[in-house]
């Protein structure tokens, strides 16, 4: 939701999957640790050297983290370059019957933990993937539900809407490939394998994509906490897209003009706004709930 | 929601509110700017200094960003020890007609980003405070709705969950103080003023806590993917408890074992967990549609 405040968070890094290695690290002291120091050497160079090729919109996408992972690992769709696991990652795949498809390089914890930084919670996968190829929105089906991201950049409210998204079976979500995030480490970690389920449209201008989306049908819905109706109360119809802004800033004003609606959601208590994916994943479930979509019987 | 795999996130800092200072920090060279210089350092040494101090449970809250620290300023209930403004924000809250309570220190953007480290947005306003005192369960009013997080750890989950409960206008949020994050900056960041609405009723032992909300009368519905029933199809009553697990662990056995229902969230899609504030929030518009607390039709 929506009001004139400047956003919580700040934009992504610009590097996904962390800072490049500390290459001052020192190389495990005693003698017997001399042999699988050298080891980790030669890791380490090699992960630098992938780090140092082009991150670009066409460069890997870095993946780390057990759902993250084990969901890519399971997408035939999903090209995986590299694949680096802990001793113990390794044999937990092989306890839950995961075929890691290539070859994994088998590294110390301490090893990823230097290529992500301290805060990444990897549980010992990180791979290396190209990243899934964007569907054209005149690709889409013309039932269901689609999600719209209006500049929504953090990227762990974007991991998270992609979570829900995946829970509540949307079809699509469409961004604005300029302002939200690469699919990167921390979106990817935050959506815990959405990011393999629900394909990403990236749009250079989302006016025009609103424009295509009503064109083919879809009933467009803005939310805002200035929107004229409650959701809750607006007749809805399949095929429907949900537009979001971002915190802070809310919809703009040309992405409001475009929408076949701007809704709010009403709440009884006295803060009026939520956290972006909050309120995304309300107005799935409203949405899912009215269409009939919820598979079971409505509230 | 909950399943077997370790907890998305590391537990908060240590140390609320940031790193502490930077001592090396050059002092502004050119002459014109030697007085600012000196006093910069002054209030660095005062800011320094104030992080030196115990902040432990008793010590002060760090405060910052636009809502947290306007609300705080509009909460006669909240005392606040220190205020640091930059110009701007100072303007912004004369215009607003918020009287800041106290004189505050006019400092340089840069100085709360040194205290704050660099990925804080603040907007020109940090606070000191005394936390808010943390009422007993015996006191909660017999009605309406209470949130309840078992181990519940990551600031910008517990922060956003305190957002929506405040749109829903939830009594309390009863935690477990030894595995919860005290009051931090993040957490309040992300609650975005709800820290100020929402009482926040920690407890040693969340099962005992349980046992009392049971015995005053509350309905306690444990919220976890292997429940027994479909949270909207379960019949409520109030007053009711919602009870949620930290991702990755979810509901404990005891904590399970002392609510009167278990209930999970049914789903339609590929994915069936969520991130934990999205469960929270799904769940508090569940319970408040249900229980007729909406404050208009239900969907």
């Amino acid at each position: 939701m929506s009001d004139r405040k400047p956003s919580d968070r700040k934009p992504p890094p610009r590097h996904p999957g962390g800072k490049p290695f500390d290459k001052g690290r020192p190389a495990g002291g005693h003698p017997a640790g001399r042999r699988r120091a050298r080891r980790d050497r030669d890791l380490d160079r090699d992960l630098e050297r992938d780090l140092d090729r082009d991150l670009g919109p066409d460069g890997p996408v870095i993946l780390y983290g057990w759902h993250t992972v084990t969901m890519a690992l399971q997408n035939p769709n999903r090209h995986i370059r590299k694949l680096f696991l802990t001793e113990n990652a390794a044999r937990r795949l092989a306890e839950d019957n995961i075929a890691p498809r290539l070859t994994p390089e088998i590294v110390r914890p301490s090893q990823i933990d230097q290529r992500l930084g301290p805060d990444a919670v990897h549980q010992g996968l990180l791979a290396e993937a190209d990243p899934l190829p964007s569907p054209d929105i005149e690709t889409l089906e013309g039932e269901g539900l689609v999600l719209v991201l209006d500049q929504i950049t953090d990227p762990h409210n974007v991991g998270a809407i992609m979570r829900s998204a995946a829970a509540f079976a949307v079809k699509a979500i469409v961004t604005t490939a300029r302002h939200s995030p690469e699919a990167t480490g921390v979106l990817a970690k935050s959506a815990s394998g959405a990011l393999e389920l629900v394909p990403l449209v990236t749009v250079q201008n989302l006016a025009r994509a609103l424009t295509a989306l009503n064109e083919r049908g879809f009933m467009t819905v803005g939310l805002d906490s200035q929107g004229s109706e409650n959701l809750s109360a607006t007749p809805l119809r399949q095929p429907l897209a949900l537009v979001l802004g971002a915190e802070g800033k809310g919809l703009r004003q040309l992405t409001r003009e475009t929408c076949s609606v701007v809704a709010r959601l009403d709440m009884p208590g006295e803060l009026k706004s939520l956290n972006v994916s909050n309120a995304a994943v309300l107005a799935l479930y409203i949405g899912a709930t009215r269409l009939g979509l919820m598979g079971g019987s409505p509230v």
